[in-house]
C-alpha cells in the first residue's frame, strides 16, 4: 500500500491524497459505503461502481465469519471473488461488533468469548484469530483487534481497555508477520488510537499507535454517543500526534458535517452505516440539508429528489414519488435513498478534496457546515 | 392503438405481432412485470428499461386509487410522470383486487363496495367511476370492471356473475365515449372474458366481448387455482373466439411453461407477479429449470445465476453469494432475483416471438416445456 500526500490546506488540517492498493486507488479525503455482510444494503456492485462510484467499501468481520463464514469465503477466494467487488475493500476487526454484543461477551486478556446473534453458539476472537480471519476475507486493509469502550466510561476503564487494546496490537503485528496473504495480494494493517474522551489517553494511545510505524492509522471509539465537540476535540488531538505521510482513518463517523470538521482536523478516511441506513428510513441528505422524505408536505412536490447531487436516483425521480414509495412501504424507496445518500456522500468528499486542492477548503466548509444542517 | 399480426405458427395457434401505443411500440407475445402501486418491486425504472428491457409495465387501479390517490396522480400529470416510466403503460380495473377482499366487499348491480386494506375506509368503486380512475392514472391500455369469479364457482353463481360483467362492460363503453383521456394520449379499453371453468360460458362470454368489437380483449379469471389443464382448455376456446386481428390478453398468467402453452394457443399478452414475488422469496426461473436458491447445495456452487439470461444479475452474480444474501436477509438478495427473473421472462417471451417469426414455436415449445420445468 501506497500514501502519496498531495497537499494540506493553508487554514486548516485537511489534505488531499491518493492511496494505493493491490486492487486500485483511493483518492482521499474518501468515505466508505459499509457492505455489512458482504453487501452495501439495497444497492448492486454495479450502482455502487457506476452510479455511486464508492472507490473502496467496507465488510464486517464479525457478520462475514458467521455468515457466509470461513469456509465459504475461502473457496470463493476472499470477499472480492465472492461479492465481485473488485475494487479495494476494508475489513474492521470485528471488536465494535462483538463489544456491542454487551451481554453475550467476556473480554479476557486472550481475547473476547462471544455469542452469535444468529444462533447464539459461543465463538472466541482472539488477536491472532482476527487476523486469520482477515487473511481469510482477503480485505486490502485490514484492522487490528481493539477494545471500544462504551460512552461514557470511567478513567481507569478506558486507561485499562487502551492498554489491553495496545497489547492486542502487538499480537496482531506479529500475527501478520508471520503469516501470509491467502490470495497473493498486499493486506495493510491499520491499528487503533482508543481512549475514550480522555486527552491523556488519546495523547498516550496516538504516540503508543504511532511508534508502531505502520502504514495507515485508525481512529475508534469516537462517534459513540459523545457530543460532537468532544469528538472534534479528541479527532484533533489526535491527528496531531499520528504520522504526517500516512493515511488517518476516523471509524463510524457519520454525518456530512462531521466529515467536513473531520477533514479539517487531518481525517482522510470515513466510513459509517448513516447514509443507507437512515436512507432506508426515510432521511435524505442533500445539498440543500436533511430530508425527511415520509413527511406529507412532499406528498405533492414534483421537483426531482436533489438537482445538485448528480445520479440517476437524485435527477430522475421526484420528492412526491420518493415519499409514496416509502408510504406504500415500497422496496424501491429504500434503494433510491440509500443510492441517493451514497451518491451525495461520495460527491461531497470530492468536492471537499477539490477545494483542498483548491487552497479554498477552510472558507468553503464554513459556508458548507450550515447549509448541510438546514433541516428542510 | 394499433395491432399488426404479423405471422401466425403453422403448427399451433402462436402469433407475432407489434402493438402500438401512444407511448411506443410493443412485440407480442409480451411478458408484462407487475408494478402494483407504481413500483415494479425493487426494481428501479433504469433497470427495468435497460437490463429487464420491459415494453410495457402494469399498474393496479385499486392501490393506486387508494394511494398515491389521484389528487397525487392527477397533480402528477398521471402514472407516467410519476414514476417516471415513459414506455406503455396497462392499468387493470381493480375488479381482481377488490373481489380479493372477500369478507370486505359487497357486489350489487351498481357496482362495488369496499374496505380499503389499509386503513378499512369505505368505497364505491362502479363501472363509471372505474373509467374514471384509470383516466385519471393514464395508462395507455385500460381495462374494463368485471367480477372475477373464485374457482370452484357453482354454474350458476358464474354465468350471473359472467353476465353482470357484461352489463359493466357496456357502462365501462359509454363512460369512455362520453370522456376524454386525460392528458391528452390516446387510452384503450380491453374488455374481459369471464365464465369460470364451464366451456358453455365461455363460449358465450367470449362471443359477447367479440361483439363489442374493441381494440383489444382479455381473458380473466383463469389461473385461480384450476387444474392448468383446465386452463388451457378454457384459453383455447375462448381464443377460437375472439378475433385475430386483435391483441390477446390472459390476465395473471403465469409460469414460464404456462406462458408457452398459452402462446401457442393464441395469446399475445400475459401478466403476472410470479417473476417477482418467487424472485423476493427466492425461486429463480432459469432456462435449464427452477431454482430454490435458499437450499443448502447452493452454498459453494460458485457458478453465475444464470449463463444463458443475458443480464448482469444473471450473469455477475453466484448462485453462492445470492443464497448468502437471502441466508442474511440482504435486500440485494431480493433486487437480484427480481431482475434475473423479470429479464429471464422478458427473454423468454422474445426467444418464442423469434421462433413463431421463424415457423419453428411449436416443436421448440414441446422440447422447452419440460426443461423450464425441472427441479434444479
Amino acid at each position: 500500500m501506497n500514501f502519496d500526500l498531495l497537499t494540506t490546506d493553508n487554514n486548516s488540517q485537511a489534505r488531499a491524497g491518493m492511496l494505493t492498493t493491490a486492487h486500485g486507488s483511493i483518492e482521499t479525503p474518501i468515505f466508505m459505503p459499509v457492505g455489512t455482510v458482504g453487501s452495501v444494503k439495497a444497492v448492486t456492485q454495479e450502482q455502487l461502481r457506476n452510479d455511486v462510484q464508492a472507490q473502496i467499501i467496507l465488510g464486517n468481520t464479525y457478520h462475514l465469519y458467521l455468515r457466509p463464514g470461513l469456509e465459504v469465503l475461502s473457496a470463493a477466494g476472499g470477499l472480492h471473488s465472492f461479492n465481485g467487488w473488485q475494487r479495494p475493500i476494508l475489513t474492521d476487526s470485528g471488536g465494535y461488533q462483538v463489544f456491542s454484543l454487551a451481554a453475550n461477551r467476556k473480554i479476557k486478556e486472550e481475547g473476547v468469548v462471544f455469542q452469535s446473534h444468529i444462533d447464539g453458539s459461543r465463538h472466541l476472537f482472539t488477536p491472532e484469530s482476527v487476523m486469520d480471519i482477515q487473511r481469510t476475507i482477503g480485505a486490502d486493509i485490514i484492522m487490528a483487534f481493539d477494545e471500544c469502550p462504551p460512552y461514557p466510561s470511567e478513567f481507569v476503564y478506558a486507561r485499562k481497555s487502551m492498554e489491553l487494546t495496545h497489547r492486542w496490537l502487538d499480537r496482531c503485528i506479529k500475527r501478520l508477520a508471520e503469516t501470509q496473504p491467502a490470495y497473493g495480494h498486499e493486506q495493510t494493517l491499520f491499528p487503533i488510537v482508543q481512549g475514550s474522551t480522555y486527552k491523556e489517553l488519546r495523547t498516550i494511545s496516538a504516540t503508543e499507535i504511532a511508534a508502531r510505524e505502520c502504514a495507515g492509522n485508525a481512529i475508534g471509539g469516537l462517534s459513540v454517543g459523545e457530543p460532537e465537540a468532544e469528538m472534534y476535540e479528541m479527532c484533533g488531538l489526535v491527528c496531531e500526534i499520528l504520522p504526517v505521510h500516512k493515511p488517518r482513518y476516523l471509524m463510524g463517523v457519520g454525518t456530512p458535517w462531521n466529515l467536513l470538521e473531520n477533514i479539517a482536523l487531518g481525517i482522510d478516511m470515513f466510513d459509517c452505516v448513516m447514509p443507507t441506513r437512515n436512507g432506508r428510513n426515510g432521511m435524505l441528505f442533500t445539498w440543500q440539508g436533511v430530508i425527511n422524505i415520509k413527511n406529507k408536505k412532499w406528498a405533492t412536490d414534483f421537483s426531482v429528489i436533489d438537482e445538485q447531487t448528480n445520479c440517476f436516483a437524485s435527477n430522475n425521480y421526484t420528492k412526491a414519488y420518493l415519499r409514496h414509495l416509502f408510504a406504500a412501504g415500497e422496496i424501491l424507496g429504500m434503494q433510491l435513498a440509500s443510492i441517493h445518500n451514497l451518491s451525495f456522500y461520495l460527491q461531497l468528499v470530492k468536492a471537499a478534496r477539490e477545494q483542498i486542492l483548491a487552497g479554498t477548503y477552510a472558507a468553503w466548509k464554513a459556508a458548507m457546515v450550515p447549509q448541510l444542517q438546514t433541516r428542510l
